[in-house]
């Protein structure tokens, strides 16, 4: 056996894991480390520094305000304390809720990924570390030994926009075996992401795998388009954006112009129920402005809409070099049109704090008044990933029954 | 426009991007740059910083003795210059080869990622920056405006382990609508890898599409699986291995063992070709030595073979606690009998400075004894991913004709 644990070392040593130990000095720590009173541990090595810090969204917030927009919570800083052979260290006071968080170390000024951990989310052209705390809240976000549904990178076409996208793609367990017809949620990103958002920060795979094996979500497909009709795919993943800084922003139209082609593609695609009882769509921040004008704009498609912290109000902003400029057009006669059509579940969800509690407290006021039924979650905190979370995670268990 | 411009930068902030830049006084550097003449410009803004190196595999490397193995080819360094602003700098001296390559900077003595650069790959635990020299090598390693296969992560059963596992699974453009039956390649990753590895570092998506797209591939099924049995998955992808550090390894028969199990569920879940004729089995390193083990111990499965820098030579290394030790013995008796079935392709490739290029030698050594025919490619450098890639590049090209 000796000879096989040598023959391992060695390749482990070809295909560079030593290498960078050696290079880099890195030792084997243990970071962040999830105590058993839910205490968090973050360690470093970097015997040279004169001061290390650790910022994330576990730490208390630092009000930041912007001018004509109210306060944005940034994340907080903590100091680590150097201790023996360079390793610092930093534990937090309390106990750290269960929640999912990021962070980044700050060495000298510097910000450094933590090396001891390899999980990594990627929101625009930022990486951050990430941990979970487990309990309560994070019970589906993590993986768990139930079955686990296929997720896919799949391409369509769009006679639209005149090109080829890509998709990620939630097929539940089971999709393939049982000749079922399924309903689908369309998922949309905000205007910082692409198509792995939701699958990335969002968990969308986790949450449905461990909702449908609890029997709390009905099986569905669950589909992520890319919100940003300037680009084909997420940053690496067509010939347009490679290795290039990624370009925001698609509030043009013109992806509402092109989801009939997302429809289309979907329903010939995977055995649906091609019907407005078997659609739903949802989205954050501008995927909520998405869900929103998308639903308006084809009545009779989607029974269930859900606006997670939606960038709503935008309907006088219409300007000139758009595609189809009526899709943000006549919104009050739409929502009378849509309404006309008793849809299942309109769902409205916002954190306390969000720079766009306003405009969906509008939205909210307008639909009162004209006596539409929706359901409405209001949460703490603001415009910010663990909302989205909370919101796919209640919307999924109220959808298609 | 300006209220929406307004909005969106409002969103922007809210997502985290003004706060990570706020926070770390990242300006937006162009890092890398490929410059007109191939050379390379790295840049880093540290105004604090003493010293920083950039390391990667585009440099010149460094020998490293390793006692009974051999030398291997450890990244070199070379040091930025501080110009304005605190921006480092440093350009290659000369133009560098078309390739894809690993880097990191060096601060201070502290490995840091680079924060201008979105695209990292993980290699076990560990996260490196890459980038790509466009050119002849990688014409086949970027996304082209070509039709794109879908890549699916999915999981199938294995009864022989009695769990769940994870595989990743390429199907190429077509597939869906065509109707008809498709040869499978099943690749297997090394030690140090896992299901992702050569969707990741390997460029396995981007090389079929292209090479499919060319006409210099036949369109296949590619099934990546899981090569260490002790996991179901990539870490974080199953409830076994969230966020901790991966245990690699799996040299213990168990993997061959299950392969029946893999087999079946592709024959079972996709339209392949049920024979031989259909199948290839190829792999890196631990995947070179699964491809050898496999293909002997399965006679009449595989007609393709492909060994990529294999850790071949490990016969009498059985000891106890194996699932099936049977599947290392009798190689000799083994290789008659696969042999005898006149498998249209056997591949052995391997690098002239690979420390596993001797048990390489021998097992060619023996195929010449016997009269056995394979294809042979030797190519410079040692046991790299560049190499696997070629390999990858040249294997597929051959296979399914």
């Amino acid at each position: 056996m000796k000879k096989f644990i040598s023959l391992a070392a060695a390749m482990l040593l070809a295909t560079g894991a030593f290498a960078q130990q050696s290079l880099f000095g890195g030792a084997q720590l243990v970071s962040p480390e999830v105590n058993p009173d839910n205490t968090v541990t973050f360690r470093f090595q970097a015997p040279k520094a004169v001061k290390v810090e650790v910022t994330g969204d576990f730490l208390p917030t630092v009000p930041f305000e912007v001018p004509n927009f109210g306060t944005f919570d940034m994340p907080g800083k903590a100091e680590l304390k150097e201790g023996a052979n360079g390793v610092w260290e930093y534990t937090t006071p309390e106990p750290v809720a269960s929640e999912m968080y990021n962070y980044n170390f700050i060495v000298d000024g510097l910000a450094v990924k933590d090396p001891s951990n390899a999980y990594v989310q990627r929101d625009i052209a930022n990486l951050m570390n990430y941990f979970i705390v487990p309990g309560e809240r994070t019970e589906n976000y993590v993986v768990k030994d139930v079955p686990h549904g296929t997720v896919s990178r799949v391409w369509y076409h769009s006679d639209v926009l005149g090109k080829d996208r890509r998709c990620a793609v939630y097929t539940p367990a089971g999709y393939e075996t049982s000749g079922k017809r399924y309903p689908v949620l369309y998922l949309l990103h905000g205007m910082g992401g692409d198509e792995e958002a939701w699958l990335c920060t969002g968990r969308a795979a986790q949450i449905l795998d461990n909702l449908i094996a609890a029997g709390k979500a009905k099986p569905m497909i669950v589909v992520m388009t890319n919100g940003n009709t300037l680009h084909k795919a997420a940053p690496g993943e067509s010939e347009e954006g490679n290795f290039k800084p990624y370009n925001c922003g698609s509030f043009d139209t013109s992806f509402e112009a092109h989801f009939k082609d997302v429809i289309s593609f979907v329903d010939t695609r995977y055995r649906t129920i091609k019907a407005a009882s078997g659609r739903a769509i949802a989205g954050l921040s501008m995927g909520g402005l998405h869900s929103f004008t998308t639903s308006l704009n084809y009545p009779k498609t989607f029974d269930y809409v859900g606006l997670f912290s939606a960038a709503v109000g935008v309907e006088s902003q219409n300007t000139e070099g758009q595609i189809a400029p009526e899709f943000y057009q006549n919104f009050d006669a739409k929502i009378d049109r849509l309404f006309k059509n008793n849809p299942k579940l309109y769902y409205i969800a916002i954190g306390k704090t969000d720079f766009l509690y306003k405009s969906n407290a509008e939205l909210r006021a307008k639909l009162d008044q004209k006596g539409y039924k929706y359901t409405y979650l209001e949460t703490e905190g603001g415009h910010i990933w663990r909302n989205w979370r909370i919101y796919l995670e209640d919307f999924a268990q109220k959808i298609f029954k």
